[in-house]
């Protein structure tokens, strides 16, 4: 068993800590304060940090394998155990004890370039405060036309990220859905979306400003006038050892964020 | 075959109209002004109205035959035809040309009494400008507790109704969740959850004030202090003829709503 | 100097200790239980209770002297001190060492009756769940027409209260406006306005449904098709010895409300 | 009597058609399809263009005369007039038969650096999809600590360009007050704030990033962490020709809005 650890540069000191209690169960471990893509040949990836941390390692992923996080930040929803008790969580996690759970990821294609997310694209103008124009289409299907600073189209896992900033409803972690919320639209009467995790959500740049697709805040791409990014659930989710009472623990998130 | 045709009495003609392009094709018609129980046994449902008829209908019936519905009223997102072109698309109905389409129902259970909704379960207070407090869990989790006007509780096909009005999202109609919006709430960081069908959410009246729920504007049941109403999907789905382009027709509908 | 005291049941050996401090200083006192008119004639008027037993007080009053409040509730924004140093407070306001704040009240009159109050006049669909539909002109200008379970014609200072709760800004409290919101407004396009407090609002109801008037809660009018609400800045303000940095209050009211 | 013209290059020729009708009338000319400052020493401003002429032309003038703007974009709700019944309304306001009305501007300085703007000063993260922290100050009263994408401080007549887009509410154009809006704030329970127009509102960055004050969408100053900016009413208002029923223009903007 081969176990990737991704850690934050301050939790050097805890990464060392991990590899000598994993070393100690004869399980084979590498370190990478930078996730790279080779991260995908390992069994199990533990990550040291918060959210962000698991965001970005798995953003490097095409097919990641499950994943244990210790919480060095604030609150997380997707963190199993913090740098005091993870002896006992992680040992549970090598040694099977432990269901491994699967979250629905988005993917975005545009012409040239390709995005996962596990929380949401977010496509915003490069202009501050200037509008861009956009279709949304569903399967085909004329959704709208609008002007605003931006859109979002999340995960039910993102739901409680940027989209729930930009108005957006909070989603069972469960489900398979894909939802689309506007950033500040020009027209008052836009309401987001919640489509079926199964369409193809296709948003169309029109001609008013170039913009930028950004996913889960790190990777992004460029946007002209015609562009479009097509996004549908990935084939490859995000794998998670279970952590009990997830939805009660969105939910005294939520509480923190009021 | 035996279609049952539920009317409102100022479309009596009209539903004469329906009976004899029936009769001409040896299937047997039940008339009904006021829709009950026995509808059940017909194959098939047509019903004569707007979107307000197939609801009060569908209220009565424990696992409804197919509907088919002439709009003769305002926008109608569950309608199949008007007053002009029924005909043909009854005709392709009856023949077994069209498609059929299930969509999740949720049912409310209290202590002594059951309903049933396509739309929604509203509970609200007994006082106007009075707020009512209550528990909010799913599946044995507690989401949260708030004091509001009162709190939805709506299918997808009902987040373009009441829902919406409420701040609620929309929803792709052919998902299975459960959605849960509340009304006016006291504290201002409340968002609407968006659960996975699969759950039951139990809202716990708290002592502040007696509540009502009420199942598609029609039918209500009382609770008191203490009271709860677990709400699920129910076993028994709606089921309508096939109509092409239901997303685009509900994105028309919010248009017309803003 | 005659000062009237208006408590709650619960504190009336509150309310006798505070006849005690004010009898000692040769005030003359009346206690009420229940607030009347005649507190008019009294120099000052002196709550025990919350922010509630305010409101109802002034309902009572033409013309209210300014008030000083015990708070024996949660968090109030109108009172001054708490059971344990009311003593200080109320020494410097008998003694003309505060000052007087003077807060805008609304007035709502209809066909036959009128209504006033310090936070909002609220007015509701007399069937829960079931749309009332109105205009709404301001000065003679129509400034909409629709339908919703209800609307909110508020104060600045009632703007923390019901106002918020239906989606409205926080104002100002020295701020002379009023706030027009609506509750559940079944188009979605609908914003809250903010009014000129010289303007006069006229609220309109349509043959949909009947609706109830409800001033700060407490005091009701019934509206039937075609009844108007014309709702105005009162010549009478409610006034209240200074509490400092009222607007740091309602800051800190605020975060408790999320 | 002289008159500053300010039109869009495309309008050159109406330009022209409003010199002649000018100089019939004996009133001096001064075409100008960039605004500057000198236009201060005219009597009358007339601009060719839409709403965004007007703004442009009012940002570079300290004191203004008044404006009479000809219409030649969409709807606007500062114009008025079009190319084609401009010489009827600009007859009575050179001859004087129209009032006069101001409209409250807004300014915000920062360390080095002013900005006047009609409708709004906008505050927004240098980069996108990233939050800058802040502080929101009225008159020396702390009001909040938020990360947002921005925030908005606006005008009266602000109220319906950008400020509307953020989620504020619409104000009465004729009122002085400043209203605060946060644009996609983190944590969900704020909602705008509107202050008195005779306050001072110090919005404080804190370190997480770097921000851009934008006034009216094109006058632009940097912020790094701990700069202010410091809003106050401008001692200087926009000065417009009177346009009846401004309230009822606005609420028709506001449909089309929708």
């Amino acid at each position: 068993m081969k176990v990737g650890v991704v850690y934050k540069l301050e939790s050097s000191k805890l990464a060392e800590e991990v590899e000598r209690f994993l070393n100690a169960r004869e399980i084979e471990v590498e370190l990478h304060h930078i996730p790279t893509p080779s991260l995908e040949k390992c069994d199990i990836i533990v990550t040291i940090g918060g959210d962000g941390t698991i965001l970005r390692t798995l953003q490097e992923l095409k097919d990641p394998p499950p994943v244990f996080g210790i919480n060095t930040g604030k609150i997380g929803i997707l963190t199993h155990s913090n740098p005091e008790n993870f002896r006992e969580w992680l040992e549970k996690a090598v040694s099977g004890e432990l269901e491994i759970e699967e979250f629905m990821r988005i993917q975005g294609e545009s012409k040239n370039d390709e995005l996962v997310a596990l929380n949401e694209i977010a496509i915003l103008s490069v202009s501050q405060a200037r509008l861009i124009e956009f279709e949304v289409h569903a399967d085909g299907n004329m959704i709208d036309k609008l002007r605003a600073d931006g859109a979002i189209i999340s995960t039910p896992l993102g739901s409680t990220a940027y989209s729930l900033s930009a108005g957006g409803p909070i989603i069972d972690p469960y489900q398979d859905v894909i939802c689309f919320t506007p950033i500040s639209p020009f027209r008052i009467g836009f309401r987001p979306w919640v489509f079926s995790g199964n369409r193809r959500i296709r948003f169309r740049l029109l001609p008013l400003r170039d913009a930028v697709a950004i996913a889960d805040g790190y990777k992004a791409i460029e946007l002209s006038a015609g562009d479009e990014i097509v996004a549908r659930k990935s084939d490859y989710p995000a794998r998670f050892f279970k952590i009990e009472k997830r939805i009660e623990r969105i939910s005294e998130k939520i509480k923190v964020l009021r």
